[in-house]
């Protein structure tokens, strides 16, 4: 193994997603799920693909950032970033100049995320394993050394997270071999979103609850009697003792949260999704004292570990909903985990979009297995849109996630996928 | 009136400033300070002039996300811009598909920054009013107008801002005869970078007193010993009088910034400056218990007013360090002075950089006049950098800024000066 990273290609890959009002939220009407799309590649061996996501303008940005950020790997021999990931996390997240247009936030910060989702996929391609088999049978020193903990160990020493993983590690074995013939639960968020009619969300619920779904997510926030009318509407469908929850994509202010929750309060909602900002974790923890026993849930706009971090110190959230494209890459989202368990917080990942259930379905084997050893109250978001475009493709039986079996981190897009959907040159933008 | 803005140009402007060290501190060891430029073109009228500021990476980035967001008012008629610059930067700010990528920070933001510089340089320009007048000139329900309420609404009702700012009117007259004969109050970082040798430091403190300056920042963060030998040298230097402040550039975690502050507390600092992760709010909150009477100063990292919002409402800092280019323009900078005023939490801005002075001034000015009426604890940072490619450059006397007094926002740079430092094509590249 001499291999060495020799170069980087960016794709700007989009899906016109808008035109079906597929993904349609209160903030986010017309959405089109897009991909920054990397390849980094190797003189030897296979190369490693990944991505952040985006929802259509503004992807052409992030690939100008992968292209800054991934510079900084090329040049790199393969096995010693591979030794050391940790090492290459702060590689790829520390170059001073950039991280000022951060840090550790935004478009550079979703670049970090493209970057280290591929180096991750060549790894795993290169160790012959998925990734989730890969940190999963790490041992506790070597998952802890992942992390950047400069700005966590307040909260969460290394040293404790060391031990609390070593408290997990006898039970990982039998763990692999639940998860390989039961799967992970998911839930689903493909018949809720507010483009759609009443009588489409009607027949996909009847649709999604024939499957063997039990939870059920819809989308809030746009003019709350609306809201009031859909959420009768999808309570009777799923009737008293299926979960529903809801999402107002942060279109609220802290008062309207609260207000708004209470006339919604009646339909039973498991947990109120990005009530108000994403940044606001104080306002969060407010909404949660004032609003339970409805829980909040908030993190697909969560930008880094440290702000997860303040949510789980504040208790301003009951659920954890971590993004593998808006953290960066796995060792930030392991170090979310590590801290959520300490915590007493579900993970309950945000996916959908295009490629994010393909990746963070990875990091949910890896929170059961090695992390939190739980399935108690989570549930990792399944939306049935475009899976066809990847090479390894998510699975689902009986409303449940199986573990993917191909080496890497099933990212991997098809060559006539990519080339349908580049932007603006794809034969579907034509 | 009938102009439209017919287009824009990005200029991705860079000055070599690692090469001597200037500005170098533990985070950011060579910063190239750089401008991402944008000029927003009408068909009738002044052009309009702006900038985001980077430290040399990223910023091709940042230009390539100011085409994005310029774009959204490209075709628009300047008078009803104008007329509501609150809905223009909601304009700005509010295209959802662009918004993914922050929500609100990061690279997206200081575009939006950029953006909003420029349009304010533009009707500054088209009304023959410095910036800082412009604003100051409004009267309360205008000012109040600027402001995106959403998620601020919670600390500060946009009502009561109004009254607050009602209560203060009375005075402004008064106050900006005030500003125009004596100047608003500097403090200087020109001599206290962590690449400066101690003779460096020595001669320039020295040279400092003489020009009447009475507060002076260092740099700390490198190494413990280094800091506490430099604190001393420092300290000797400026006598037991006058103001010295401390900024560790985030280098520390929470413990860190603790035990490192316990240790420079007997050189008496009056703040310490970016103690650990501008993220962590609850981590400021208790290092700012901890460490009283020394008091906690943050801002030129903070990405938003909601992150302010909750800094204050933490009381996790003492001193507000609002940034021109790191908030979306004079809006957003204005919705944190309106906040701090309630607070008690007297703003002090950053500057430095290329460009932070000349922009950031007209804002300390506004908020002296209109918003906090009160110069006590209030010092705008002055760094001597990079002055001089300005049409309309920053002058000083006696360690305060004078108000500028030509129309517009002060960022336009000299044809020469962009042309020479263009990256890479400029001579100063070549």
């Amino acid at each position: 193994m001499s291999a060495r990273i020799t170069g980087v290609t960016t794709h700007d890959i989009r899906f016109p997603t808008s035109r079906m009002l597929d993904g349609s939220d209160a903030m986010n009407p017309t959405p089109d799920y897009s991909a920054a799309y990397v390849v980094l590649h190797v003189d030897d061996g296979p190369d490693g693909h990944g991505m952040t996501f985006t929802i259509g303008r503004g992807n052409e940005i992030c690939c100008a950032a992968i292209e800054a950020v991934a510079a900084l790997l090329v040049g790199r021999e393969t096995e010693g970033l591979f030794a050391d990931m940790g090492a290459a996390w702060r590689v790829v997240t520390g170059d001073s100049q950039l991280r000022w247009t951060g840090p550790e936030k935004g478009v550079i910060h979703l670049a970090a995320a493209a970057v280290m989702n591929a180096l991750w996929d060549m790894y795993g391609k290169a160790a012959g394993k998925p990734v989730w088999r890969l940190i999963a049978e790490m041992d506790p020193a070597e998952q802890v050394a992942l992390v950047d903990w400069r700005y966590l160990a307040d909260a969460l020493p290394p040293e404790e997270a060391r031990e609390r993983l070593q408290d997990k590690a006898g039970g990982k074995a039998a763990r692999i071999a639940e998860m390989e013939a039961t799967g992970y639960p998911a839930y689903t968020t493909s018949a809720g979103w507010l483009g759609y009619s009443d009588d489409k969300i009607r027949s996909l619920m009847q649709a999604a609850i024939a499957d063997g779904w039990t939870h059920f997510k819809m989308k809030v926030g746009a003019n709350i009697d609306d809201d009031v009318r859909r959420a009768r509407l999808i309570r009777g469908e799923i009737g008293p003792d299926r979960y529903l929850m809801m999402d107002a994509n942060q279109v609220w202010g802290v008062e309207t949260a609260i207000a708004n929750m209470g006339r919604l309060a009646e339909f039973d909602p498991w947990w109120i999704e990005e009530p108000t900002s994403p940044d606001d974790i104080l306002g969060h923890a407010r909404i949660a004292r004032e609003i339970a026993p409805i829980k909040v849930a908030t993190g697909e706009h969560c930008h880094n570990a440290v702000m997860f971090k303040q949510l789980m110190q504040a208790d301003a959230i009951r659920f954890a909903q971590v993004d593998s494209c808006r953290l960066a890459g796995p060792n930030e989202i392991l170090a979310v985990m590590l801290m959520a368990e300490k915590f007493g917080i579900p993970v309950c990942p945000h996916a959908g979009g295009v490629g994010l259930c393909e990746l963070i379905q990875h990091m949910s084997f890896v929170d059961y297995i090695s992390v939190s050893g739980s399935l108690e109250n989570r549930v990792l978001e399944f939306v049935d849109h475009l899976h066809e475009h990847f090479l390894d493709p998510v699975r689902t039986r009986d409303g449940r996630y199986l573990p993917p079996q191909r080496p890497g981190f099933s990212v991997e897009m098809k060559p006539g996928s990519i080339a349908e959907h580049l932007y603006p040159g794809g034969a579907v933008w034509a």
